[in-house]
């Protein structure tokens, strides 16, 4: 089994944040986002949809999303939760983070922290910041009466979310009045086998 | 176990067919997305991140997000495969259909078909149409070499995109030259329970 990423993803730290927190390791194939890496024939053949990370196994199938590279890898694990409507709240917070926090949070930080925040991109990123700010709201509400997202145990639900949030602040996004989200963070950073992101 | 939806909305309309395949069905509560309903205090006390569709469980326990509400419903249904990689296979679709699917083809649906493809979003309609096209295209792709997106047999998969792309036209993409897609919408059309979208 391969994975094909670039670590400076946050979509592609949350399959190694969760090998780390399995004990577990894969091979990784670098993919130099910025490069163009992931628009060359070669790995467009893969994954036609032209993304990372993308799982490859030693028969050659892929699997690509990272949310859903999540629930294969994490499959039989504690870190999906037992019952059929916990699971679906694990899915649901998946769901959130590719359409409510994802496209705001991490579209930001990229344009900010990678492309140097350039003239042309300004009104793009600030057109970000109330989109980032209510998903961060819809998290503090959950976070501030639960210590995880679903229920009180870490879930695949928490990777999901901790690869972009832990690094807002490099989109714009003061994390200062989101206390419940902070002590989160905080908890997810004590588990055992916690690895950061690369930089 | 009650649904809140507005039955124009693909993403709503996906419950309603996973239901009807199912031979189920399920107390719909009608919320009206252009007027405002999803937006009210009531409702934003049941869904945070207002939302449509919505599910509540006869204990007032919530499940926002299409797909997760799909999940559980067809839980230990056919509709979901058996094997972990099929499972996350089905799932990879779904991720999909949110973050490279519906951000265009709905939502160029929704401003030329609701909003009347008023001149000021005109430019936004416009920067929709090759994101769409792409999506169409990964689809395309897979469908040339199976019958459905995965393996040879309808999943929950099928019935995410199929909200959206069966009615692609009315954001402005022309299905014709995707023939494998057409093919596949026939098929699903034909499934036994099979119930249209509300125009």
């Amino acid at each position: 089994m391969q994975i094909y990423g670039d670590k400076r993803s946050g979509n592609c730290y949350k399959i190694q944040l969760l090998l780390a927190l399995l004990g577990k390791s894969c091979e990784w194939i670098d993919i130099d986002l910025l490069a163009g890496d992931s628009r060359t024939p070669a790995f467009l053949n893969k994954n036609p949809n032209g993304k990372i990370p993308l799982l490859e196994l030693d028969d050659g199938r892929t699997l690509a999303e990272s949310n859903a590279i999540l629930n294969y890898i994490g499959s039989g694990s504690s870190l999906i939760p037992s019952s059929a409507f916990d699971q679906a709240q694990m899915l649901q917070w998946q769901f959130f983070e590719q359409y409510s926090h994802e496209p705001y949070i991490a579209v930001a930080r990229y344009i900010n922290l990678y492309l140097g925040l350039p003239d042309e991109r300004k009104s793009e990123y600030e057109s970000k910041q109330d989109g980032g700010h209510k998903a961060l709201s819809v998290m503090e509400q959950r976070l501030a009466s639960s210590l995880y997202l679903v229920g009180n145990q870490l879930s695949l639900a928490d990777i999901s979310l901790f690869a972009y949030t832990h690094v807002a602040h490099q989109g714009g996004f003061d994390l200062i009045g989101y206390p419940a989200i902070r002590n989160w963070i905080s908890l997810i950073k004590d588990h055992k086998g916690f690895v950061p992101m690369a930089v």
